[in-house]
């Protein structure tokens, strides 16, 4: 401290000092000329005039707050959190607040205090909200189920914040005892929201009962009822869902305050091509939204939305997070300062990519399942088939009635008509089960795909238009301890092995993002008409998303909350 | 919690619902009607359709937030926080951010700890920052002394939000190490800020060490850079210090978020003729401020500057703390309800008048000092007088050079030439000491007046034309128990008694005031010009503030912060 201030005060010379430059101040959303002493992690003043021990001529560009992401996931990019921080780096993103719902659904506190160390001391500082509602619901088999006793436990970590997204909207606002438990025990921290189309009376109970924020809204007049009602509000532009461009007309000057950005989920591909908070600031940007009002949404509103006043700006005393913008349409990311240390030079990654030493064997084989030829056999039956029905770029499903294709009494796909068969399998060791069931819409004419990442209880799903490509799938999966598979009889046709809880790589994300390439394209070989049915396929389970879907356990109907039979 | 949520979802009938309202949104900046459903303290929520117990018709009028004040010394009203808190309220604050700092100057934790008990469950809401810097500096004697450690022992107190303005500006940008000590304690939480023209490197290193809002700014571009680098600005207008209309022209609709309003020292009258947050809206609204940007800076602003996420809204979860406005423009506050109660009708408190039952035994009998006749003689030396200049509405005093008026070899008053003779005695028990000095500009023909107000160490003080004029008002002090007196030769001529530490009385406001309107008469009949001689006479001992001041140890040169010879 003493250290900093004799440098803020023009006294010490700073390790680095920022010159010819244009400061984007987002207190005041101001631009101007300014020169910026860092010593250690931090700024220590803005001004002229300051000594250093080394100089950066920033060309004249515009110098920004580090980005921060509201809410991610980190394991959608497939990858660690290490592989994870060199490319959010690259697009500017200095600090996320995950979520580890995922890891936590499978590998339970183990998973959660994996994510913590496999992201202490990286360059991308990652703060974790609490996973609040891992199972999804009891209609699934999840590796884990965490009460509020468990989650006080890691309440106390540096880098956690608080309660991650409340998705039990009936249980808080109906003040459920396991929900009423947690938030509870985090009154007065961080509890993030999330609460799909919830609006009037069940939207002010819900905002009664704690939830701070909210990143779920897909039209503007619900942007605009949740912020009266108090929430912050994420614009999300993830990979499956896309909300940005639809929310902004929602924005007005006065409200805007109160409005950050958030990925949720975000795939390799995107995450490559795209960016994160900088391709939704560009965006935005590109549809009229006011540039300095965009950096405020990508900094300062998301740092005051969690309380965090140790960023967020360019300013003495906090981090020396700071992104290099050659100008503010662009918004393309050219240098990044984590901590005060340049990580990102022209574009690409050039920091430290050591990472922790991080032992995985609580997270590593956790297809708890024999790769044993599995029965997919449906006995066909009186009546119309209840089909998942997936509709292009959308989590939610319909309940659709088909007619089987019968053969030798058993109810097999019927490719002419996309009807392909559907199994989730239990895969934590504890019951086994096999949910069996028909999907339209993923459009294989041939083979079959399957993978150990299904929202939310990650269990292993296979989809395929025969039995026997479906076990080959399925065995390639759990042989290789988890990840997506494409196969055609009895060949495995591509993979990405997933060996972090059947969830994340253990290689760089350009790696993933090829092995992935490679699964699109055989599933495209499989006559798929989809960019990707791996996603849809990974969210068939997902039983808290309307309005049907398949579990372990069975068919659910969403709507209802409950098992429902094949047959109609 | 169930209870609450249950209003809120409408499933069971609220305590009280607000109707026939137009409802001041500051999270979006919107007015519109809606009806507020009450629970308990609380609000659940806002929507339409609310069954209630009872139903209040506001008549189409404007429903804010409470209003906060975001910096004040409860002590300046003269009065105990009960007392206060009925003024406070009638102009629609219900929270305020004290800082206890006078009578923690007189008491030590003592004094805080009465300021906590006398403000337990009063309809307003005392929140405290505990005083950072007791004493200002070691040039006077003080009745106590507070070191980190003891401010340590009080910040887990529900009401304690951290350190209060923090004056050693000095300390702070230098790491002294008692200043670091007291900074370092508070990291992540509550440091307000006390800056005033610091700016440049000094400021860059000021808010480095933690500060995280100032309200000393006296030129709007001194907002602009405090706000630039990051710091909230509470726009103050006290009874002294009168910043407002001089500093609006610093806001704009993007910086105005980080901006608020404070006290800081308002007296009796001014608190009941003008009132608090609302004079200071009504005063910027008439300057063409925007009013819901007025409202937006007395409440939601505020409340972020202190990360208080339980009120600054109408909003579900958030308390009941409400105003209720016959218009924007006029801003005269009509309703308030605090928690949930209302307790101002028609402009009046009508709310429970008993307050806390509190030990005092801890703050009176202050004055520890014999009334005994003191030697005011000051022997005529060869050279110049060093005399305090007072300036009208300026605690920023001048350092005048004159001849001495001298009779019997001893330098004397000279009324012709307004030199009185001023006196700080220490009244703490401790030394004893007597400061001499004199000082222009308060303007008495005859008598003398003292008081026991003499920021920040609070001596004793006396200013008179005669040592016998002098030594009947110092006695009469005395033997009050605490005070402000006006004597002329052997006769009192008004006194306030301010029993409380010398600071308070224990009457209501109106009665204060009263005594004070006699007193002052009491000073127009000495013959002083001014309005109110008692201020600046209280303000002679403060001797952090340019430039040359008068302590219990004597004559103090601010700049060169040390003990100067009354003689040139």
């Amino acid at each position: 401290m003493a250290k900093l201030l004799a440098v803020a005060r023009g006294d010490a010379p700073a390790d680095l000092v920022l010159f010819n430059l244009k400061l984007v101040n987002v207190f005041t959303a101001e631009v101007y000329p300014a020169e910026v002493a860092i010593v250690d992690q931090w700024v220590a003043g803005i001004g002229s005039g300051y000594q250093a021990e080394s100089r950066h001529d920033l060309g004249g560009r515009y110098l920004l707050p580090g980005l921060i992401d509201a809410h991610i996931h980190i394991e959608s990019s497939l990858s660690t959190p290490k592989a994870f921080a060199r490319v959010a780096l690259a697009h500017g993103t200095t600090t996320v607040i995950t979520d580890p719902h995922e890891i936590a659904n499978v590998c339970g506190v183990d998973g959660i205090r994996y994510m913590l160390e496999a992201s202490e001391g990286l360059p991308l500082s990652v703060l974790v909200n609490l996973p609040s509602c891992v199972p999804a619901s009891p209609l699934s088999t999840s590796g884990a189920v965490l009460e509020a006793a468990a989650l006080v436990d890691l309440a106390d970590h540096p880098r956690v914040l608080g309660l991650a997204e409340f998705m039990d909207v009936p249980g808080a606002t109906s003040a459920e005892a396991g929900a009423l438990a947690k938030l509870s025990a985090f009154r007065g921290r961080v509890i993030d929201g999330h609460a799909p189309g919830v609006l009037g009376k069940q939207l002010q109970a819900y905002v009664a009962g704690g939830p701070r924020a909210d990143h779920e809204s897909v039209t503007p007049a619900e942007v605009v009822e949740k912020l009266r009602a108090g929430l912050y509000v994420f614009l999300r532009q993830g990979t499956a869902a896309r909300n940005l461009l639809e929310l902004l007309p929602a924005l007005t000057p006065e409200n805007a305050r109160r409005v950050a950005f958030c990925s949720d989920d975000r795939h390799p591909a995107d995450l490559l091509d795209q960016g994160q908070v900088d391709y939704m600031a560009r965006l935005g940007i590109r549809a009229g939204l006011d540039p300095v009002r965009a950096v405020q949404m990508a900094t300062l509103n998301a740092a005051e939305a969690f309380g965090l006043l140790d960023r967020g700006a360019v300013a003495p005393g906090r981090r020396a997070d700071l992104v290099v913008v050659d100008d503010l349409e662009g918004f393309k990311v050219r240098y990044v300062y984590a901590g005060g240390v340049k990580v990102v030079e022209d574009g690409a990654f050039s920091g430290d990519s050591s990472g922790p030493e991080v032992a995985e064997y609580r997270v590593r084989n956790t297809i708890r399942r024999e790769a044993a030829v599995v029965d997919f056999s449906i006995p066909a039956e009186e009546g119309l088939l209840r089909v998942i029905g997936v509709r292009p770029g959308q989590l939610v499903t319909q309940i659709e009635s088909h007619a089987p294709r019968a053969l030798k009494g058993l109810a097999v796909a019927d490719t002419e008509r996309d009807l392909l068969k559907a199994a989730v399998l239990e895969r934590h060791g504890k019951t086994g089960n096999v949910g069996l069931g028909f999907v339209r819409g993923l459009g294989l004419l041939r083979g079959a795909i399957a993978g150990s990442v299904g929202h939310d209880s990650h269990n292993l799903i296979v989809v395929g238009a025969d039995d026997i490509s479906m076990n080959t799938a399925l065995a390639a999966v759990i042989e290789t301890g988890g990840g997506f598979v494409a196969a055609l009889g009895g060949h495995m046709l591509a993979r990405l092995p997933l060996p972090i809880a059947g969830l994340m790589s253990d290689q760089p994300l350009s790696t993933v993002r090829a092995q992935m390439d490679e699964l699109l394209a055989a599933a495209l070989e499989l006559g798929s008409p989809l960019h990707d049915p791996f996603m849809p396929m990974a969210f068939l389970s997902l039983e808290v998303i309307p309005f049907l879907k398949l579990t372990d356990r069975g068919l659910v109907d969403v709507e209802r909350m409950q098992l429902v039979s094949l047959w109609t």
